[in-house]
């Protein structure tokens, strides 16, 4: 493997009624020399140099139904997977023209009935390139001051709507339960009813007193998305300077240019919703795997990443959602590469064992609760409380129920959310 | 529809097996204020003034394959178009924060077996949100002195491996042929072999002393895309200082924050590669149609768009290449909203017939040959002038079979390509 050592290696599925592995050398003919005629400088030296090539092709089962529809049916669709390693002197250690080479035109080739990104492997040459998490989970953790358990934290609904001061008295609410971390939903970045400046003159002295009172700073944060990378710096400014520590950035909608633009100047803990990524990764014979899509994000700078939870309410299902909790926290070149995986949609605390036995029996995560606390019947300090003693008793590998004998709190949960979490 | 003048309406194509009436609905309540708390502030008011609501349902056939795989098989599942209408003042006027909230997290949501984005109408609140595109058609036209048919132009090849004096010895032979547009491939932006300075500095003197010889003036489109805005718009600069007047852009990969930041500061023609925008709308029931794409990237500013032409050697459709086009001419606010059409892949002219007819009988595009102008048999200026000729045919309505008697060039390229073409 040594030739592969400046090589950025992509694995693609690739799905075909014909033959997928000629399409896998089609796929590296045109994504890097490709041209159809011979030219004079061409010299086998220059090609070597800059030419991919297929490094390795794994036969899958094939499939009955194409992903893409086929106007000719066939009897079955052909599956591989295919290795395809391109220089990194033919693309430069940049992601933009990485996601070009790599993805960019691959999926418009005739042939394919599907054809899907598996995963991406970058040399050494990109350990450096970019600057990567700037806080992750350990400034998370220094910043809350949570050690010991996962960092528990809400989000404020409802998404859109509130005006800054009924978010104010929200906000007063979370933080006198206990919560260590709150978020504005992705939805609300600055619409007129709730400017961000607005909104973070009426939060931020919440925040700040609470933190005076008790010596805990809870991290709250600000959607400070914009199209306009100014404008988005502007909204950070706005929330640094007002002593908040955290951002919601709506990754997929700001793409990879303003989050370079933001991770270069930032001060905040930037935390990351993958909005829209489900167009890219729904169907699994197509688009790509959130492994890919999460190296190029971390590198980028993502500290905290929203995975789903376990028996989440949206469609991802439990394999998919631990699979994403281990692209989180696998490192791509070093442990400081890792972002703080955020385990979140209808979680109440009652996912916690399942969570802890199959995502590495780690309490370094950021878990999301909206109705688990807020509903909760004895309140939202109940609600804190009742999530913590669930994280208590699975990673001491004690039974719920067990649990629940001794602590009122997480038995009212359990027998409020239980039931509608299995239905 | 006095109602809808501050709205922003999205139309969805929505499948399922169930009920997919059901599913609109709950798109257009997650999306807003969705919740599943009541609380105390929510007033009627409030919830009036931010909340999205579905303004019109269209029944379309059922289909018998889900577009996303089910585990459990259905006889049928059923389609739907649901117009949902979302209040500006919800939103803001901002692209970032329509994307997140009308499609981020729509696609999660459980029940659908398919879900597309089919159009975006937005409202006058974004006539100057956005500088839209600052040359367009008639800037186009104004810098290279072409009236009265389409702006000739070639691509670079092979895409990847020359080097700067190589690409320099291309471009010579290239603007003597007489083409009135050269662009780099969208797969080179800056590799250590040819890196943009010294590309630039190699072809620039090409172009400036063709220009000092003839008085006209190649636009020659430099790949300056990177993940970092800051390095995108030192490339930019490098070109422009060096009388370069167009650039590559790779919007996909540098997202919206790159474009809006450029745009910005852009002295050059901003044409556009849609890499990755396949991922988005090569399956039918799934992801969006470019018509959504074109209109974001639009407003953001792209002055020349890659779409594909009739019979490309991509899997696009020609039905879905007449619609394309369409959707970059075709103003949203006014015709200076409307970007170039840039017809490529597999083109030699052959297509002009055909492409003038299925468009509107419009000249008003730029028409890419690679191989149809640089294999042409008697060589690349013979291939500009058959490439001509089939223009200067196509609007005469004369069949190019026709104008080949007396146009040997034509004639050439017809026996050459001809075959190839319709093959």
């Amino acid at each position: 493997m040594s030739c592969l050592t400046d090589m950025v290696v992509v694995t693609y599925l690739i799905e075909s009624a014909g033959d997928p592995e000629a399409l896998a050398y089609k796929i590296a003919h045109d994504q890097s020399t490709g041209t159809f005629v011979p030219l004079a400088g061409e010299t086998p030296e220059l090609k070597a140099r800059v030419s991919a090539r297929v490094v390795d092709i794994r036969h899958l089962s094939p499939v009955g139904i194409p992903s893409f529809p086929q106007e000719a049916g066939a009897r079955e669709y052909r599956r591989i997977e295919a290795d395809i390693a391109y220089p990194v002197a033919a693309v430069g250690p940049d992601l933009a023209a990485i996601m070009t080479i790599t993805m960019g035109g691959v999926f418009s080739i005739r042939g394919f009935s599907g054809i899907r990104i598996r995963d991406i492997a970058l040399p050494q040459s990109f350990r450096n390139a970019y600057a990567g998490p700037q806080f992750g989970t350990s400034g998370t953790r220094m910043l809350t001051g949570v050690e010991g358990r996962p960092v528990i934290g809400t989000i404020i609904k409802p998404a859109l709507g509130l005006r800054p001061h009924e978010t104010a008295d929200l906000v007063r609410d979370l933080v006198d339960a206990g919560v260590d971390f709150i978020k504005d939903d992705e939805k609300l970045m600055s619409p007129a009813y709730s400017p961000l400046e607005e909104r973070v003159k009426a939060v931020m002295p919440v925040i700040l007193d609470h933190e005076q009172k008790t010596g805990r700073k809870v991290m709250y944060a600000f959607g400070i998305s914009a199209t306009d990378p100014d404008v988005m710096m502007r909204n950070h400014d706005i929330v640094a300077n007002a002593g908040g520590n955290a951002a919601v950035i709506n990754i997929q909608s700001v793409g990879f240019g303003g989050m370079a633009f933001l991770r270069k100047r930032s001060r905040l803990v930037l935390h990351a919703h993958r909005n829209g990524w489900d167009i890219l990764t729904r169907h699994p014979g197509l688009g790509m795997d959130f492994k890919v899509y999460c190296k190029f994000w971390r590198l980028l700078g993502v500290d905290q990443m929203q995975i789903n939870g376990i028996r989440a309410k949206y469609w991802e299902p439990d394999e998919s959602f631990v699979q994403a909790f281990s692209d989180c926290t696998t490192p791509i070149f070093a442990p400081s590469d890792i972002c703080m995986p955020v385990v979140c949609s209808g979680q109440w605390g009652g996912q916690a064992p399942e969570t802890w036995k199959r995502t590495g029996k780690t309490l370094d995560l950021l878990y999301l609760c909206g109705g688990g606390i807020v509903s909760h019947p004895d309140g939202p300090a109940a609600g804190v409380r009742a999530v913590r003693q669930a994280w208590d008793a699975a990673a001491r590998e004690i039974p719920l129920a067990v649990h629940a004998n001794t602590h009122s709190e997480l038995r009212h949960a359990l027998e409020t959310f239980g039931q509608l979490d299995l239905a």
